[in-house]
């Protein structure tokens, strides 16, 4: 039974308080949260549960056997190495941290302490996103050509972070999980509509090896919510959408092949191929439930995180990137000379 | 009636033909195409209509009084030079030109002969288009805050162009139509997936004054069709949908204000503003018809151009400046110095 | 503070229950179900609410001023004569009862005793039906032409009831809340696909004075989820789509006049008139909570109810009436007839 | 070469012109209409092909082989039995007749001598009613359960004939090319909400051997165009959508399974099977086109009519009996007694 002390219990932490009360081989010991409202309504919905304003207090109790961090990205560093330093393992909400700087600290720490740092990204834990992931990995694709995102919204205007450390890191998220090769370079624009805030609209290019390319817009003040993801591939495409009650993934029979037209003197024609879409079944099991599961798993040793601290930290690098990019206006930052140079 | 001579019966051509024919106060007298089994097609639709494989002498002939130039772009300018040399008023099928420099020519010797010039911007002369405008001018939308277009599908590889000259083309027509501000800089990222073929997808970052921007993606190789714009203004927003066949145009009663939310450590509030929805009845006439009767007046002097040389000549420097820096993986390209530097 | 009883805690209770507790000026004392698993339920996550299995000892308590009954439809009567015999007002799940018969004596009791009887209509208090409600009230449909309702699922089929029970109950309440008229007479078909199981799938037509009709149109057996309906006026047309996450409800000043087309030898044409659309905002807060306070104020004496008995006691009817004209595969069942008959 | 004459050129004969212009093995020798200004229009787009005022002349003429009839459908019968008494193969625009007395007298007339008689229902011949046909011929559905078809929109009131001979035609003829059993009975609903005008909104349900239902349900007073089938079977269900300009057809490995829950006092759970969507690629080829050339191979005696004169006859013979039940207000009319009764 893993015993597991949550920090932060604003909009996500009710959520990860559940989801492990309910996980096998799990339970949830103590919360803490600096404000005594929020505890207040812990203690009347877990009565069990021990509460703390003073998240040390959490970190170094003996009842604690993995830390959840689920607190502003500014405190997830310190609070981190706080909990991995009494030997804690620790899982962190998305984003891993406020820098590429603090990211590799945590990472670094948890490597050397021998304890499993996982990051809760999300998406990867969906039916959706593992049926994709599926199909990636059995080459229905075939060569990966696009991935391209739609994430759009009334939402609200983080005081923190842009827009892209709010709703692009659930892509990068994604593509960490779903591809093999790693963005080379990041292109990205934006501008902020209020003034004082942090962008609220963006577009970030990922370049990939090979002509491959991933493009993320994300957007906080569009009159709509869209979730709308293309991917393309070689032999088959797909289509995500993630507000489809039902049929969430579409594979489609699609593509191009090369067709000498010598007859046309305007274009040469790319042949079109079109067949049959399928839509597979997508398992509707809630994805945090899965993520809190395969965390104790891991914690235990039996499996290894798919959202660890590698990935995490490789995604705030890509966010970090991309806001340097969107300050130049687009200039592209080199992923792979962010890493060498740390 | 105005005497129209059409080159170019290919794709568009036949489009441009009817539209003519049917066209108050406009008849076509002589179409050109280098293929005789295309001309064969005139003759056996349009009797009363001479053909000719030689532009020459549709230019030439003193029963045309404008050309409509239906050609592959690169031919473009030499035959609306050739055409205004001979005094006829010209009509340029989509895009102006293949640079800015031929697009300059064009402009500048129709200025200099006094002669209409006009490029076929289709869009403009939509019944969706023109509601929308309408509401612009009317500041239904408040400030403008960004314009964001989906235009994608599984559709011919161009041999002489890239996919921002076949489809992001109609973008940023319909933005030189709507707003009275122009575009500052571009940036621009995309890749070819067919080998020794121009870049198939690609995404567009126009900078505009005041933090407005405009975002332009396309791609030839989608598994689904999508026209998706999304118009962000600080009264209102609009959801513009080409492809629904009703409620085309929404307009959304929805935005942000700012609210100073001082309980919360975490996020300052920017409060949401929803309203109702709107969908004005849109007019149903084919476009190319209320273009070619407007071509037709503005030869008679009665009305300006919507879409005149200028115009296309603007649509032409962006697109030359998005290939540049799509060359650099999204250098930002400044469209003021393109215009000062010629 | 009205002190509430809620028999029953299968699939509805726990949300009249979670409501009822979190209203203005009501509280849960007490709740009973046969079943032990269910009180444990209650017991963990309402720890001052008393249970009991035995449904009286609820009806008798002193504790208990209003009784909420939401068990299977065949006890309803029962349980609802017991509850008024013991002064309590009463809330019954719909529908009211398994017979008119049993309705009426509900009915008649609580006119007797002088209690308040209502009916859980869920959709009358949604913010989609109150705005159509609004629409008709102002007049903007102009005369009410008909009511057409698809209202299918994969769903559970019941053991005790046909699908007319269960789905086209809700639009024989909405019908019952909107309109002033009521219906004359029911033609209805339908069939069971599965072995000794009521009807799945079943298609009611109510004729209404004027020749205004509404279609209702159920099945436990189809392969995707719709909730559509189409409201047809002289004036306006409604599309309301319960399954919409916004634009639930869409007004469009749509219809037909009359042409006389003395030129046609074919048709006498008439005319389309079709203009905007509009989607009104709609309030999105919890019906049942609405409910609930509005069955609180009903006790109160300071609002009457808006699905009282009575209202039951004619959706009952009309289900009767279809019921057996199923059993005549559409012979029309008069409705007027129906009531003098009792 | 079959020489086809076509009377009628009004909204449904241009078509049949074109495509038996266009068909294989076929050309369009005359046009007879009684207005002269469509006449010309005959003349201006198919100048080698014959007019006339007078359909005897064309139904005389040695130029002629086979009639195709596309006026009102009072005509119908007087039409085609002159064309058979001339030795003409005959085309019928659908309905086949006003009645089913006409309706056996022009088979009788056929069979009697030997000509080749076909309805022009076109759904049997798209694509996707192809597709559908064949799922159901390889046994794809398993045991057929229900065919559901919504087709509304606000559209031409007719004068001569209700919505049921306009729009139902449609569905019942598709159902007698899908099915091989034939409907028992039919009872039918409908009002006219325009003084004078025949039916404008109509259900019918079609009682079908074994528990299985047919119901179609069309409105020409409706503010949005619907054209939704839903086909349920023991083994998979089908959604056919023939607005969507992509996958018309999708086939949902959905249905039930009884499964015994002895816990459960409420109810007997049919256990739900969902599994995957299939959508299969759909033929685009014009179905009028391939109607075309079907008919052109039944004259030559190589096919056996798809949509023959016996399959017109059961479909005026259903809507007769519709039209009955309708004025009884959802009586069953037999069809077998019917039939028989002729």
């Amino acid at each position: 039974m893993l015993r597991v002390g949550v920090i932060g219990y604003g909009y996500w932490g009710p959520n990860l308080v559940r989801n492990f009360t309910e996980a096998s081989n799990a339970c949830v010991t103590w919360v803490a949260d600096p404000r005594a409202e929020r505890l207040a309504l812990v203690a009347s919905r877990y009565p069990s549960v021990k509460t703390t304003l003073d998240p040390d207090e959490l970190v170094c109790s003996p009842e604690v056997d993995a830390v959840v961090i689920a607190t502003p990205v500014a405190t997830h560093c310190d609070l981190a190495l706080r909990a991995l330093a009494s030997g804690k393992h620790v899982l962190v909400e998305k984003p891993l941290a406020h820098s590429t700087e603090a990211g590799r600290r945590i990472v670094d720490e948890a490597a050397r302490r021998g304890l499993t740092l996982m990051v809760d990204h999300t998406f990867p834990y969906t039916g959706a996103v593992r049926k994709i992931k599926q199909l990636v990995d059995e080459g229905r694709l075939g060569d990966f050509y696009y991935y391209d995102s739609v994430r759009v919204n009334l939402g609200l205007f983080q005081r923190d972070v842009s827009v892209v450390w709010d709703l692009a890191v659930h892509d990068l998220a994604i593509l960490e999980y779903l591809l093999p090769q790693k963005p080379l370079a990041v292109s990205a624009t934006g501008v902020n509509h209020v003034s004082g805030q942090y962008e609220n609209i963006a577009y970030l290019t990922l370049f990939y090896p090979d002509s491959a390319i991933a493009h993320v817009h994300v957007n906080w003040l569009a009159p709509v919510k869209l979730r709308q993801t293309l991917i393309g591939g070689s032999k088959n495409m797909i289509v995500y959408d993630d507000l489809q009650p039902a049929e969430k993934v579409k594979v489609y029979d699609k593509g191009v092949t090369m067709e000498t037209d010598p007859a046309s003197i305007y274009e040469l024609r790319v042949g079109y191929r079109a067949g049959d879409m399928w839509a597979p079944k997508i398992d509707g099991r809630e994805a945090l439930r899965l993520l809190a599961e395969h965390f104790v798993r891991c914690v235990q040793g039996t499996e290894e995180p798919l959202t660890g601290g590698e990935a995490g930290l490789r995604v705030v690098q890509t966010m970090e990137a991309a806001t340097r990019s969107m300050a130049m206006r687009g200039t592209v930052v080199d992923l792979n000379q962010e890493r060498s140079g740390e």
